[in-house]
C-alpha cells in the first residue's frame, strides 16, 4: 500500500476503530467463538467491543493458530485492517539461545546478530511479526533479577548488541520472509531501579540519562527499531508511559523516531498506583499526549479517548498520528497484501528447533561462558580422569533460564547426558548432591562417596531460573546455603573441584571462589546448554566469554562497575589513607571485572601505539597493539580498547570501552589489532547538556579486560 | 567596626593580605617561634608566606593557647586584621552529647539546642569563634559512616534540627559573649554517595536534589547561619567547591545567602583527583569564581590568585566580595574591638564539662535512646533481679563516637560503674565476654558462667567509635561475628537478654533480635552514656527516642526509607503478586521504621479530626489527635504527623513528615495535639522546577510512628 492509501484508509476509520488500532490485548480471546469473552478471561477486564477492533495481538504464536485468528478477524473488519502479531522472543523462539547476559558475555555481535536471525526465521514462519526485543538497559545493580536479560553495564557495548540484535531481527527489509520487525525496550532506564528491586523508582540528573542511560536505545533507533517500548519506571518523576518530555521531545524530535511507542504490560493504568494520575481518563491523556501509539493489556484509551478528544484535551491530530504510524508499520511488514505474511505450517514444522538452529546455539552458548578461575583443572583429561559430576544443576529443568517462552526445558541438551556423550562409561559417576534451595544428609553423603572415587570432581551449581528474570531481585546474592553446604563437604576430599555456574545475575562467589579451583560461569545456556559446557569442560572447544558486567565482592558493595568516576580522594592515591573513599571492610573492586574472562591459553599484548599524539578535527586516530597467544592452543580473545579523558568540563569515568575486537589465534601466533578514535567517540554529555569532546589530554588502554595498565597519551587541541 | 569602616580597610589591603583572607590553615605553625614551618609540618605543603596572612585558623582551641597565637599574630599583622579560630566541635566540645543520629532521634528540637548552647559555650571561653556544625545532609544508606553525623532521613526532621544547631550555636547574637558561628555542612548532598562510600560521586535529578537534599542546608541559611561548608562529592559531575551554579546561582543569589563558604578539607585541590582541574591554578580559578571564600588546607589561592587576576580569569571584584564577607564576619563577632572575644582560661575552668553541662548532657542522652524491642525485659527490677552485664561495652573507650575532638573518653560515665551506682552490690555481675572484633572461648565462658548466675543479661555490644564516622563506610552492617557469636552462647541459657548497643549507623539487627528479649539503641551516648543507660534500664527514666532513619532488614535492601514513591506495582495493591515491586528473599520494609520507638507505658492515638475538608489559600488546615497515655507510667510520646498527596505531577513520597510534637503524660492522661498544615507546607518541586502545591486530595495520618494506619483525607481545591 502507499502512503497516501494509508492515509486514505485512515480517513476511512472511524473514532473507534481508530482507537482500536491503539489497543493490544492478549489472544485468548480470539480463540473463542464469535471473540466472546467468557470464563476466567472476564477477569482481564477486556472490554468485549474492543475485540474485534484491537489492532493487534500479544502472545499468540503458532503459524496455523494465527492464520485462523486472522482469518476470523478480518471477517469481521470492516476495512480489513489486519492484526500485527506481537510477542516477547527474547533470546530465541524455540531453540533457546543463552540469556542475553551471556550473549554480551561473548563480545561477539555477529554471534547475537545469528541468534537474534534464528529467532526471527523461526518467530516469522509461526506467524509472528514483531518481538519485543532487544532490551538494552543498562544496568549496574546485579540485585535486579532481569539483569539476566541485558548485555550489561557498559553502554558501549549495549550500543553494538543493540544494533546486532535489531539486525539480527529486522534483517535487511521486509522483503526477506524471514525478517521480522524489533521493538526496543524499556525505554528509559528501566535497569537502574532503585534498590536493585524491579519496577522500583529510577533517578538520576538528565545528564546521567543521556550520558549513560540512553545511548544503547539510540543505538537500536539508528539501527532502525519499528518499535520502542516504554519502561515501568518513572523517569525524573513522571513514569515512562506518561512521559511526553521522554517520548515526544527526545524520541521523536531530537532522535527522529517515527516508529511505533508502545507500552509495556499494563503500564498506561498503572500511572494510576504511580500517583500521577487520579483516574484512567487522566492516564488515557497523558499516554496519548506522550505520543505512546499502543496501549498493552489496559483499556484507557478505549474506554475514555473518545471522550477526551470529543472535550478537546486530545487533539485528534495526535490520534491519527499515532493510528497512522500503526498502519504504516503493518503495511511495512506487507500484512495489508498478505496478512498471513510468513505463517506457514510446513516450514515451522521443518525450521523450529532445527538442527542447524540447534548447532547455531550451540555456538553461542560456547562463546557465551566465561572462564573465571582455572587453577590447573581445567580442560579435563577424558582418557585418564575419572569425572564425578555433582549437583542440582547436573540434568533438569533450568538450563533455559526465564523469558524462553516456547522453549522446553524437556528438549534442552544436559550436562550429565552430555558429558556421558563424551566419555568413556567407567570414567563419569554422578550423583545430585542437593537440591537447588535444600540438601539432606543423604544426598551429601552419596556425593561424598561418589565423588572420593573420582579424580576430579565437577559440580553444577546455581540459581533455579525464576531467581532471576522480571521482578525476580534479590538482597542476597549468594547461592544458597545448601549448595555452599555442599561445595564445602566435598572440598574436603582433597581433589580438584570445577564449579559450573547456572545463574541469571552476576553473583557473591567468594565462597565458590574459596572451595573451588576452577570456576565456569555458563549462565542459562540454553537448548544447547549440556553440549556446550561439556566441549568447554573438555576442552574441545575454547572458552573465550568475558564478563559484560562487574561481579561484586559482595551485596553491600554495590554498585560496582568499571566505569566509574574518580572521586577527590582516590584510595589508591591520597597520601592519607584513613581518609580516602573506600570501605573498612572491603575493596573498592569487584571480584571478577568487567571484561574478564580467561582461555585456556594466554594472550600477551605488546607495541601499544598510536598513529599521531594529536587527534584532530575530522581524523581518526589508530591505535594499534599486538597480540600473541602465548599459550599451548589456539584460542580467542576479545580485544578491548579502553580510554579515558583526564580532564573534563565534568567528572569523567576511570576509564571507558571504546572499542573490542574477538579474534582467533593459534598458539604462538601474533597479530595486529588496529581501533580507530574519533573526535565524535569521545565527545560526551556536558553540564549544559551539549555534546562534545574538550580538549586535553587522553589516555588510551588496550588488553584483555577492564583493568589492564600500560597507556599511552594524545591531546584534542 | 562599620560597613563603610570595613570598605576602607579592604581598600588598604594589598593583593597578598586579601588572598591570605581567603586561606585557613591548622594551627601549628603559630605555636613555633616567628610562625616558622618545620619539622614534620613541611610535609603539609603550608606556604611559609602564608602563616603570617592567613585569615583564620582550625583546630586551634584552649583560651590561653588561642589568644597568644593571636596575640603573636596581631603584632605581625601590618593591618591588624584579626584571626578567627574555627573546629569541628560536632556534639560538644568537652562535655561530649551524644551523636547527632542520637540527638536527631530525641526529635526534640530543644534539646538540640540545649545541646548546640552547652557547646557553643564551652567553645566560646576556649577561645573559639566557629564550629563547623551543623551537619544536616540528608542520607539514606546506613553503609555510610558518616550517618552517625546526621540527624537521619527526613527532610522536614532534618530542617528542623538545623534550625535548632544554628540558634543554640549563634543565641540571639553576637553580644551573648558564649555566641559562636555555625558553619552548616555539606553543601550538597554529601549524604548521598554512591555504595554508601565517603566521599563518592553524587547522582540525583536537580528536581530531587532541590526537592529532598537542600532543604535543611536551606533552613540553616534561613536560620541565619553564618559560613556554609562545601562538599567533598560532585554534584551533577562537578564538585561543590568548583560549582558555582551550586554556590553563586543557588545559595548566594537564590537564597539570598551573603555569608561565608568555605571550603572543606583540601576540598579545592581536589579538583584535580576530580578530573576537572588540570593544574592547581585551574582549580584556585575555580573555586574563587564559584564565589567560595576560605580555601581550606590546600594552597591553590596562594599560589595562583593573584596570577589569576593579573591575566583577568578571575575578576577583582569576585575576591574583593569574598574578603569583605570575611571581614564581616570577623567585625559580627566583634573581632577587631576584641580580638580574644570570649576566651577565658578562669571560664573555662569554670564551664568546660562542668556538672552542669554533663547533667544536660544526660538530659540528652537518656531522650537519645530509642527502645527498640521489650518482651517484658526492661525495666530491670533492682530489688529482686540479679543482673550479670557482659559484653565489651560495659565499660571502655567507645562512649562518645566518632567527632568528639576534646571529649575524654576516660572521663564519660560508663555502663558498669553507673550500673554499680545504682545497685545493690550482690546484685550485679560482670564479664567481658568479648573485645569487639574477637573473642576466645575463655571470655565466652566466663561470660556464661557469670550469666548463669543472674536472673536477667544486660549485653553491651556495639561497633568501635571508629567503625563509623568520616571515611568508616562499610559494606557488612551486622555486628561483628564475635559479639553474635557471645549473644548466641548466653542465648542457650534460656534468661532474659537485654542487649544495649553502642553504634553510629543503622544496622542489620536480625540476629540481635532473634536473641533478645529487648533491645535498647543507646548510639554513642556521649560523656554522661553509663548514667543514661542506667537510668532508662532500672526505670528511672523512661525511654522516648525513636528513629530518625530506618534498619534494613539487611544491607542488600538498601535504600529503604519511609518517605520513598509508590511505584507502578505496589506489592501491597498489585493483583498479581509474582510480578510485583519486591524482593523474593526479602521484604521491602524496613527491620525497624522511621519515628519508630518504644516506650515503658502505651499510648493510644484517637478522634483524629480536621478543622476542615478543604485547605484553601492563605488559610491553615488544623489537624487535631487524642493522644492517650494508656500504660502504667508516666511517659513521653513523639506524636508524629504525616500526609500524602495522592495524586501529583510528579510521583510524590507514600507519606511525608509534615509535624510532630513531644509531650508528656501520666498514666492515664490524655492530651489534645494539634498540627497545622499550609499550603506552603504542601508544596514540592515540579517538573519544571516550580514549586507549589496541586489541586486534588490529601490524605492526614497522625501516630507514634511512620506506619500509622486511619486517616482522614482533604482536598486543595
Amino acid at each position: 500500500m502507499k502512503e497516501i492509501e494509508l492515509t486514505e484508509l485512515l480517513n476511512k476509520m472511524t473514532l473507534k476503530e481508530k482507537i482500536g488500532q491503539l489497543s493490544q490485548i492478549i489472544s485468548e480471546p480470539y480463540t473463542s467463538e464469535d471473540f466472546e469473552i467468557t470464563g476466567p478471561l472476564t477477569e482481564l477486564g477486556i472490554p468485549q467491543d474492543l475485540v474485534p477492533l484491537a489492532g493487534s495481538v500479544l502472545g499468540a504464536s503458532g503459524a496455523e493458530a494465527n492464520m485462523t485468528i486472522q482469518e476470523q478477524y478480518l471477517k469481521q473488519s470492516r476495512l480489513k485492517i489486519p492484526l500485527i502479531f506481537m510477542a516477547d522472543i527474547i533470546h530465541g523462539y524455540k531453540t533457546i539461545f543463552p540469556i542475553p547476559l551471556g550473549i554480551g558475555s561473548s563480545w561477539n555481535t555477529e554471534l547475537a546478530k545469528l541468534s537474534a536471525r534464528v529467532s526471527a526465521v523461526e518467530t516469522a514462519v509461526s506467524g509472528l511479526h514483531v518481538t519485543f526485543s532487544p532490551m538494552v538497559d543498562l544496568v549496574r545493580d546485579p540485585r535486579w533479577g532481569r539483569v539476566m536479560e541485558t548485555t550489561g553495564e557498559d553502554k558501549f557495548l549495549n550500543e553494538r548488541f543493540a544494533e546486532a540484535f535489531v539486525q539480527g531481527y529486522q534483517g535487511e527489509d521486509y522483503t526477506d520472509p524471514y525478517s521480522i520487525a524489533s521493538c526496543v525496550k524499556h525505554f528509559a532506564g528501566y535497569g537502574a531501579p532503585e534498590g536493585g528491586r524491579d519496577y522500583n523508582t529510577v533517578n538520576m540528573s538528565e545528564r546521567q540519562l543521556r550520558e549513560d542511560y540512553m545511548s544503547a536505545y539510540k543505538a537500536a533507533v539508528d539501527s532502525g527499531t519499528e518499535l520502542v517500548m516504554t519502561s515501568f519506571n518513572t523517569v525524573d518523576g513522571i513514569p515512562s508511559s506518561g512521559n511526553r518530555w521522554l517520548l515526544h521531545d527526545v524520541l521523536r524530535e531530537e532522535w527522529g523516531f517515527d516508529g511505533v511507542v508502545i507500552s509495556d504490560w499494563g503500564a498506561v493504568k498503572e500511572l494510576l498506583p504511580h500517583g500521577v494520575a487520579a483516574d484512567e481518563k487522566e492516564a488515557a491523556r497523558k499516554a496519548i499526549n506522550a505520543t505512546l501509539d499502543i496501549e498493552m493489556m489496559t483499556f484507557t484509551y478505549i474506554k475514555h479517548l473518545e471522550e477526551l478528544i470529543n472535550e478537546g484535551s486530545v487533539s485528534e491530530q495526535i490520534m491519527d498520528d499515532a493510528v497512522l504510524r500503526i498502519l504504516r508499520l503493518k503495511n511495512k511488514l506487507g500484512l495489508f497484501e498478505n496478512p498471513y505474511r510468513s505463517a506457514d505450517a510446513e516450514k515451522e514444522k521443518e525450521l523450529v528447533f532445527s538442527e542447524d538452529h540447534r548447532e547455531k546455539a550451540c555456538k553461542v552458548a560456547e562463546e557465551s561462558m566465561v572462564l573465571l578461575k582455572n587453577d590447573a583443572a581445567l580442560p579435563l583429561n577424558v582418557e585418564k580422569q575419572k569425572i564425578a559430576l555433582i549437583g542440582p544443576f547436573s540434568k533438569g529443568e533450568n538450563m533455559l533460564g526465564a523469558w524462553s517462552w516456547k522453549g522446553e526445558p524437556e528438549s534442552a541438551s544436559q550436562l550429565l547426558d552430555s558429558l556421558k556423550d563424551r566419555l568413556p562409561a567407567a570414567n563419569l559417576l554422578y550423583a545430585k548432591g542437593s537440591e537447588i534451595n535444600t540438601t539432606t544428609e543423604k544426598l551429601l553423603t552419596e556425593a561424598e562417596v561418589t565423588a572420593s572415587k573420582a579424580d576430579v570432581i565437577v559440580l553444577a551449581l546455581g540459581e533455579s531460573a525464576d531467581m532471576s528474570g522480571e521482578a525476580a531481585s534479590l538482597t542476597d546474592i549468594r547461592l544458597p546455603n545448601s549448595q555452599i553446604e555442599l561445595l564445602k563437604r566435598l572440598s574436603k576430599l582433597d581433589k580438584p573441584i570445577v564449579t559450573v555456574l547456572f545463574n541469571g545475575r552476576p553473583l557473591d562467589l567468594n565462597n565458590i571462589d574459596k572451595y573451588s579451583d576452577a570456576i565456569l560461569e555458563a549462565w542459562f545456556p540454553g537448548s544447547e546448554g549440556g553440549s556446550a559446557i561439556s566441549n568447554i569442560l573438555i576442552g574441545r572447544t575454547n572458552p573465550s566469554g568475558k564478563l559484560p558486567m562487574s561481579f561484586p565482592e559482595n551485596v553491600g558493595q554495590i554498585p560496582v562497575y568499571y566505569n566509574h568516576f574518580s572521586t577527590g580522594r582516590p584510595v589508591e592515591t591520597t597520601p592519607d589513607k584513613k581518609y580516602s573513599s573506600k570501605y573498612l571492610d572491603c575493596s573498592n573492586y569487584p571480584k571478577y571485572a568487567f571484561g574478564y574472562g580467561l582461555s585456556y591459553t594466554t594472550f600477551k599484548y605488546s607495541d601499544l601505539t598510536l598513529s599521531d599524539n594529536e587527534l584532530k578535527d575530522d581524523e581518526a586516530l589508530e591505535v594499534t597493539v599486538t597480540v600473541t597467544n602465548s599459550g599451548p592452543v589456539r584460542g580467542k580473545e576479545v580485544v578491548q580498547l579502553y580510554v579515558r579523558d583526564l580532564i573534563g568540563e565534568v567528572v569523567r569515568p576511570e576509564r571507558e570501552l571504546k572499542g573490542f575486537e574477538k579474534i582467533t589465534l593459534d598458539s604462538g601466533e601474533s597479530t595486529e589489532v588496529t581501533f580507530k578514535l574519533t573526535r565524535d567517540m569521545l565527545s560526551y554529555v556536558h553540564s549544559d547538556l551539549s555534546v562534545s569532546a574538550d580538549e586535553g589530554e587522553f589516555e588510551v588502554f588496550a588488553g584483555g579486560n577492564s583493568l589492564v595498565t600500560g597507556s599511552k597519551k594524545f591531546v584534542i587541541k
